[in-house]
């Protein structure tokens, strides 16, 4: 098998490590644009895997996101499978809730999807396409750039694997990228949140309604942590809790069930009668950390490239992981393009393009953090907010405000930041520039009436 | 051997991996306190090696690397080695020299020390200590934290040591940090500088003088390029040019013995002459890339602990490379003594009280790249100095230079850094201030006199 597999790989067909969501659409494109493209993944088969019961990972698809699926062909079907989000429900501590639209209309929402479903989705398609092989189960070992040589485990042997050009897709703790840099003059920016997460599932009816709004993204903000919540078609919703790892009220301090019913409680009272088998859920779900990576370079020379998770993971807080990771996928196959395919030119083109853009939503989406837990709460917050929107109404092409940048619209990242900093200030001079003209006419009618 | 090394190791000793500057003093430092200890160094012994001829590699040694020294009762030793440097001597373009001093008196100088003789002598000293033993050319290859235990290998041969905990000291590069941080939620940025290095010998004359004033640091600054000396005892000085890698006159394009005697000759034109085997040394000597890293945690609960470069490399425009490593070593000395050698609360409060200094370091040694490139030409940065050490004349104990409180004291990096800031809003205020008076005095005079 190793021999004859790394005899017909040799320079004939593009490699891509990692058969995860980029990883996938990735293969999907290149291979409807007539390449040979072989995909090893390092976990097996998920069509013949029992998928986890009673959890689910659900996604935010935007704008950026539909335009990956839509490239190959896709968008329809997996708009299928979502549930449409037209907004946030943000619910206060007290248990009042307050809604705030994504957009101005219908086109400006977001689908929540089940991240398993269109992983197994992309991978079936992938294996429908003549073009494209799956290798499951192969872990990639080592990469040995000079001979430009994948070598991977396979159910303990060693398969050898020689491909024209390789793609790394193989997430936040990439092997690609690691030994593409190897040796390197490698810029590399990795940090972990102080807050950890933990998912839990949120039931619905026995009538099989929602048991909250189903068609909306919830948030129980709360400063020292934080729910969010995305529905399922089941109308389940899976809940997103942050919380700290160390300290008071923290991963670290919440161990028994007793602890986990007060942390809830606690923070959350609207919410624990909802959660009946809370305390099952927590000890049985892990929890996860949250990790931001920014690197340099994407590429080596005309043989390798990275995408997604594995050149730019972000935080969750603006629902761009998966979206970024799309858009990546839709920059590379356009400088390809551009280039016909000459990969050396094509990789430049692409890391050039998009990896300030990148760098810059790892930024944003630290900062939505921020947003996402205290803002969201304060009146000052929901009034810009309000402006925001009614400002984009008035100028729908000129004005547009952040959120609605980044989620339904393509523009760059890092062009996009430029813009809402811009529109911040002209925000900020005329509520000065207006407080100065109120602060006249109170001065004027109280001292002029004398 | 391997068996018998690893009964003798159990539990009883500590264990240093790296026998470089940090590590053979932290050693020595733990040795004289009573410790047994073994020092794993990937090199063979540097006494059986041949030192490369022609090339040394020479260091600025300041006040918190002679605290180190001191520690270990060698400092008189290692400053009979050395050079003193009174001061900067800047070379302008048109080969104007200027006279910088580094403080207000004589304690305030550096000394110039070739790092591989300091390096012999701390581990010769440690040979002699009967509590310390030296293992070269053993490899670390991987750790087991949760079975503390060290795999080294040596000869061909794996080597399993576990000790009573174990000192990352194996620079930059560090083995101990990644399987240290491995697992863990880590903090990791580096950064490679776009500027690399080469280092070329000045020879001295005929007679045995230096062709430039011995007891000086020299610096050539170019805002292209930037040569550096530091003197030798045998009246030799150790240049280093730091150029870009990539771009017009960079290291990459700089190819031919033509190309490196135009590159001297254009922005080094006083120094070409001196240089008459400019070109073969160029060829000889590889170049160098700088490197930084900052990074958390630094240890592992009581079992390991990172010192030096392996927990934060720098770029050397502070000259602050080993005087911050022999700094930890004396503080991870100190709270290992604070906490009667109770490594698990020592070691958490090394990292608590050294982090953030160590991380300002690296910040500060980033923009003494551009003062030592452009600043130090220009007038205005001139003055400054001067005013600087006029206030520091006037106020020795209260008002200090940035470089006087880095170099010349052990203020805590971050504590220095903050109180320069202090002192630089106060000059800028005065100035301000000044200038205020000056332009009222000007408009008194010219309008009054009408």
């Amino acid at each position: 098998m190793s021999a004859l597999h790394q005899e017909k790989q040799n320079g004939a067909r593009i490699a891509i490590v990692g058969g995860g969501l980029a990883g996938s659409l990735l293969a999907l494109a290149l291979a409807q644009k007539g390449h040979a493209v072989d995909v090893y993944e390092r976990r097996p088969d998920p069509r013949r895997q029992e998928l986890a019961a009673g959890r689910s990972i659900n996604l935010g698809l935007s704008k950026r996101g539909m335009q990956g699926l839509a490239m190959v062909g896709l968008l329809e079907t997996v708009l299928q499978k979502a549930v449409v989000m037209s907004g946030r429900v943000i619910h206060a501590p007290d248990g009042a809730t307050r809604y705030q639209p994504y957009g101005k209309n219908s086109n400006e929402v977001l689908h929540s999807i089940d991240r398993n479903e269109l992983n197994l989705l992309l991978l079936e398609k992938a294996l429908e396409h003549p073009n494209l092989r799956l290798f499951f189960e192969h872990k990639l070992e080592r990469v040995d750039k000079a001979r430009q040589t994948l070598y991977f485990e396979h159910a303990g042997k060693q398969v050898v694997v020689q491909p024209l050009w390789v793609v790394g897709a193989d997430g936040a703790f990439s092997t690609m990228r690691r030994e593409l840099q190897y040796g390197e003059r490698a810029d590399f920016h990795q940090e972990y949140l102080e807050w950890g997460y933990k998912e839990l599932t949120l039931a619905a009816k026995p009538d099989g309604t929602s048991v909250i709004e189903k068609t909306a993204l919830h948030v129980w903000p709360r400063s020292h942590c934080l729910f969010v919540s995305h529905p399922n078609r089941d109308s389940s919703h899976t809940l997103t809790l942050f919380l700290p790892h160390e300290g008071k009220d923290s991963f670290a301090t919440v161990q028994t069930r007793e602890d986990v019913a007060q942390l809830v409680q606690k923070y959350f009272p609207d919410l624990a009668p909802m959660l009946p088998n809370l305390q099952e859920q927590w000890m049985q779900h892990p929890t996860g950390a949250l990790l931001t990576i920014r690197s340099a370079p994407w590429r080596y020379g005309d043989w390798a490239v990275l995408v997604g998770d594995a050149c730019h993971a972000v935080y969750p807080f603006f629902g761009q992981g998966m979206n970024s990771a799309f858009e990546d996928c839709c920059t590379l196959m356009q400088t390809l393009q551009e280039h016909g395919f000459a990969a050396a030119p094509a990789f430049a083109a692409y890391e050039e393009k998009r990896r300030r853009h990148t760098d810059a939503l790892c930024e944003l989406s630290k900062r939505n953090f921020i947003e996402l837990r205290q803002t969201v709460q304060s009146p000052w917050f929901l009034l810009r907010k309000k402006v925001d929107l009614l400002l984009n109404r008035i100028m729908p092409s000129s004005w547009l405000p952040l959120y609605t940048m980044i989620a339904h619209t393509t523009m760059p990242y890092a062009d996009a930041w430029d813009k809402a900093k811009r529109q911040d200030r002209l925000l900020n001079a005329t509520a000065i520039g207006l407080g100065g003209i109120g602060l006249w006419l109170t001065l004027y009618l109280t001292l002029g009436a004398r």
